[in-house]
């Protein structure tokens, strides 16, 4: 198998994206192509000290455009044609490679994607599917900022495909999937949450209907549906929200005497329970709905992030996700026509 | 002055309110009118001990029925004439009472003053306004959930809303009012959002331009504005995290005989930030729009929480609130129109 690392993606580039993907290889028999300006990844692969068996399982595909975090996505894709993420993806398309990983401009991620790859037919708009860590786990959540507006169709759309990712990936049977909405009840919600609840309702989902913003990070449903601005919202408040307690905490434990004894104390607790938090341990998020298996990382990501979204999408090609989905659509399809007739 | 306390909402009524109103005279020169079961409140009343010059401040306005959690708020205020919630409205909207204090059906306290106070003119709909804690004190959310769908003119009236409540009741001169939204450039956000925000850049707010959601816990505006739906999972999720975080944080120091030595150690400081994140310490969120005072308590309001939200609503009556905001909505038509012409 071989995976596609957009190494020019990511705050530290292409130094981490180069040791992940090492770390990876290390971890699992694959093969992982570094995509990029060959020069600076050369010079990373010789930095690591990587030899022997390794470098016959990694090679490297010369891109030298970049996309920058500022370019605007979809028409920094139309014009660089020999960027690192375009060609990571070309990659894909051509058979060349099963999987691509990116922590670049999750924009031009996704538009390389979508516009190199395409989309399963079927579906309407492919989304950001993320792992939200919880008491419980994980819950997936989806649209995490793929489509700021959507209908219910979309909506509909996500919480197949997320429940076939939980499945397929997580081993989860029967995912329990969850409408994000301000109430419990069927009544409660937007305009968009109450037409999506009744198409959710008919469907062959398990559907265990709306979930409040208080229990999401309860993990009371396998699978949360909700559009893209929510999402994306829900994801950074997310991350905001632990980021300013723990820096707190971590004042407590550091600005006093007491604290100071405390840390010692307590320290592997705190550290399991902020790793728990943190998204490296994912690694990324996959963009679902395209023909391919694309994989969007965080854009802080670091050398194990990398690690984590290589054996990911490493998952994902050996559970034929895509397969997966596209059958589900067309399964969907199906029932809704019988049911028509 | 008179606040009315709806002393039959909340989970813990009568108890907690009478108590909450009665700590609230007990720090504060005015008159609390409970409202509900008459034979009830008095229990409390004797049960609580208060006497003296107290008694001379307390009143109880009898009113035989209840909303519950569960009924259609509409409905149900339109029905029970003679419920609590709405008893108390109707004292602020015949002069009785200055403000209402309610820990009940937020739906239902909702409807009792929309339809007993009725809107300020040129409002189209009230909003609530949650204070919400940051890592530099406060910021003011609104709608946080009157409104699940909006359009843009809505979302500026809040921001109107929102920023008079800063000023007045927060004492901040011209607060920063940001639009909560999933990118810091002009052009990221949802339709609704991307309207509002060339409403807002023209209005005269003094607006700092999008706000997302990693930001929100950092406090880099005073008010952020969002849509009723969006609001209420920002609020929800929020309060579900921080749970979430104190409850594993609470394992960790209960967990282990080093944990409960670090406990000892780190106890004050814990319990200043747990209170920093305390809906309690801020007692309740006006619903901005209508005509009177309107504060909106937690469910689960203790006394404290109560007796905050007492002193708020005194604070509102004594800043003029209403007519603060009637004349910003008048300022801004007039503004409007002349922009027209």
């Amino acid at each position: 198998m071989k995976i596609a690392v957009d190494a020019m993606g990511g705050d530290f580039s292409p130094r981490e994206a180069v040791r992940g993907g090492l770390q990876a290889v290390t971890e699992k028999n694959l093969h992982i192509i570094f995509v990029g300006r060959e020069q600076e990844i050369r010079e990373e692969l010789t930095a690591s000290g990587y030899q022997g068996d390794l470098q016959a399982r990694v090679s490297i595909v010369d891109a030298p455009e970049v996309i920058t975090m500022d370019e605007h996505p979809a028409t920094a894709v139309r014009r660089k044609r020999n960027s690192s993420i375009v060609v990571a993806n070309r990659l894909v398309k051509e058979g060349e490679a099963d999987a691509v990983v990116s922590a670049g401009n999750t924009g031009a991620a996704m538009a390389a994607s979508l516009l190199t790859l395409g989309r399963i037919p079927g579906i309407a708009r492919p989304a950001i599917a993320i792992p939200m860590p919880t008491l419980r786990g994980v819950t997936i959540l989806l649209d995490a900022g793929a489509n700021a507006d959507c209908d219910p169709r979309d909506l509909l759309q996500f919480g197949l495909m997320g429940s076939i990712y939980a499945e397929a990936i997580m081993g989860i049977d029967s995912p329990r999937v969850g409408l994000l909405s301000i109430g419990e009840e069927e009544a409660k919600g937007n305009r968009l949450v109450l037409e999506s609840h009744q198409l959710f309702k008919k469907s062959s989902l398990n559907f265990t209907g709306n979930i409040e913003g208080q229990d999401l990070p309860k993990g009371l449903c396998d699978v949360a549906v909700c559009d893209g601005f929510v999402g994306n919202i829900v994801l950074k408040l997310t991350e905001g929200i632990a980021g300013v307690l723990f820096q707190q905490i971590k004042e407590i434990l550091t600005g006093s005497l007491r604290g100071k004894a405390a840390a010692l104390l307590i320290k592997t607790g705190l550290q399991s329970l902020r790793s728990q938090m943190d998204y490296a341990e994912y690694g990324g998020a996959p963009l679902l709905g395209v023909q391919g298996i694309t994989i969007i990382s965080h854009g802080r990501s670091k050398a194990k992030a990398f690690k984590n979204a290589v054996l990911f999408g490493a998952k994902a090609v050996e559970e034929d996700l895509v397969a997966r989905i596209q059958q589900a659509v067309e399964d969907y399809r199906e029932t809704a026509k019988k049911v028509k007739e």
